[in-house]
């Protein structure tokens, strides 16, 4: 997947005798990534990449070259790193591959562009299973396959903490993009894409619970409804954005960047069945189901849905559910008192995550 | 720099309870970045880089959208890890940023385009001082003044280990990229900027000798010739890439690619004065000062100078000097035969690195 690739063997081998070696398993060294070498590695993931109309020029080279047709390119960079982003007890590598594609690409359906490629840094300790690296690229190749994208390059480096920097370009063919400072007093806010899951699936994994599924592989598989960015902006949308760190909290980069107030109407949540099943295994209170899976889409990140604004007649389809409204800001409003989101009006839940902390 | 990004604070409490802690250092935690926190040092950071014609929408955002006027991006991406690319006891927070910059701008000058826009990928301790990120992006910036460029998005998250990853874009302003795969047998194979300085350098530190300060400042800070790729292409480039692992092994990947030989003329190497004083000083046996600096320059990586083959005719300005010739392949070899770097005619030196090794 790389070109000019500073090797496994070269990185280590610049600061010679420096790098800590580290030996945590029995894995025969051959069918590690140090063992095999990252020029034949390199190969073998490269393959399992499709070109496609957005190539010019893949892998092999000093860079790539991707199409940008209307003039325009949309880039997107995340670092993924182990023990704070995945977890190899909880993720599969597989599982570690679709995700890191589907938070890039969501943030750029967030723009309202179409994903078109990527470049994969993946930065890992030599010891690291040849398997583990050949699972990771196919759920890269199965997540783009869903997205419409591919890999275009990237490098691959040894490190003692295994980390993935994903960069996602994409297209806004034509369109203007979306961006977070388009939404005005009266929009309607709407969501489309699960919330809640995510955050459900990581409470679960912490204690040990195996399921609800849906929850389980949504946090390992965010599943971005990546059509929905083109579509929305198609519908006229004011503003959008992912959610990544929670609806409450990366709406406020909407409502600050747009110097409005949002209010969310909690009754307009309605958590998924197996949402409910989950705050229910996770030790809720009887009887409070329903307001702790809405904490939970409230403030849960991660799910990679959308939220954006509309005008207030805009129609949409029934994927798109309404969430709250864009306020008029009082005339005595002062800079700096606007960008709040409420819920009901009131103070927003803290944290779905606060219901189920274990001291 | 960074848009929706993974917090310092979110991305560790996502994996609440299990994130290993480091205390290495007794710097006052408000000092930190983990306590200054990523928002905050995001908008410090993301106010460093100016906006240039290149960029549309620069940080702040789901993704940027940068200019593609000849509707191609070029993209290419490396990961800079902490304690294989650089050390902190030697190199400073500005010389890894310079450095970052550097490697990734060149790769998109050995295509024959223009350095435009990077996204930074930054994974760092909590307890990383706030200072060292910020001499970090002064030297992004400033490399970035140099190449052209400007930083257009990027990401911080926590992590154990120091880890950049960096994108670079660059255009091609209309022209056809410059490959790997086009140098023809006869074509003369040139260079321009320094070889084995660097490597020089780093052999320098590894001794813990502090001069010439050529060679360190070329291994801490290089300095591609980044507008020699465009001019390059213009002057008929039949291929081209950046010297990262060294020239006999990068001319490799040419000659491997285009399926012909190249033939080096180790006498075409003019050592630099300080590298010959490089080599002395490294305990270099009197009277083979010369040929153990000529075997750097073919060996010795992460200089960035560029490599090119070039038409026979091809008359080239003096700051590309030339190093060697692309063999006539004879009729009779047979696939996997062609693809040689020969010194001289023969084999080339197996590492300028090897003379220095202390048992």
């Amino acid at each position: 997947m790389a070109k000019k690739v500073s090797a496994l063997a070269t990185a280590s081998a610049e600061v010679r005798g420096h790098a800590p070696e580290r030996h945590r398993t029995l894995i025969p060294v051959q069918n590690t990534i140090g063992g095999l070498g990252e020029f034949t590695l390199i190969t073998r993931v490269s393959a399992q990449f499709p070109t496609t109309d957005d190539v010019i020029l893949g892998p092999g080279d000093d860079a790539a070259i991707v199409a940008a047709p209307d003039g325009r390119t949309v880039a997107t960079t995340d670092m993924l790193v182990e023990g704070r982003h995945f977890r190899r007890e909880w993720s599969s590598a597989r599982d570690v591959g679709h995700r890191a594609v589907a938070q890039n690409f969501a943030d750029i359906a967030a723009m309202g562009a179409r994903p078109t490629t990527l470049l994969i840094g993946f930065a890992a300790p030599h010891d690291l299973p040849v398997e583990w690296a050949e699972e990771f690229t196919a759920g890269v190749r199965d997540e783009c396959a869903v997205a419409g994208g591919t890999v275009v390059g990237g490098d691959m480096v040894g490190s003692d903490t295994l980390t993935l920097g994903i960069t996602a370009l994409g297209d806004l063919g034509g369109a203007d993009p979306v961006r977070r400072n388009g939404a005005r007093p009266g929009d309607v806010v709407a969501c489309t894409g699960p919330l809640g899951l995510s955050a459900a699936g990581l409470a679960l994994l912490e204690q040990g619970i195996d399921g609800p599924a849906l929850c389980l592989s949504e946090h390992r598989r965010p599943s971005p409804p990546y059509t929905a960015g083109v579509e929305a902006a198609r519908l006229g949308a004011t503003a959008m954005l992912d959610i990544s760190d929670g609806l409450v909290q990366d709406l406020g980069h909407v409502a600050r960047a747009s110097a409005v107030d949002i209010d969310l109407d909690s009754m307009s949540l309605r958590p998924d069945p197996e949402l409910l099943e989950a705050v229910r295994v996770l030790g809720t209170e009887p009887g409070r189901e329903q307001e702790v899976a809405r904490d939970l889409m409230l403030t849960g990140g991660e799910d990679h849905a959308l939220a954006a604004t509309f005008p207030p007649g805009a129609e949409l389809p029934g994927h798109w559910y309404t969430v709250g409204r864009v306020e008029q800001v009082s005339e005595e409003a002062q800079e700096g008192t606007v960008g709040d989101v409420t819920v009901d009006g009131g103070r927003p839940p803290s944290g779905g995550w606060s219901h189920f902390d274990r001291g």
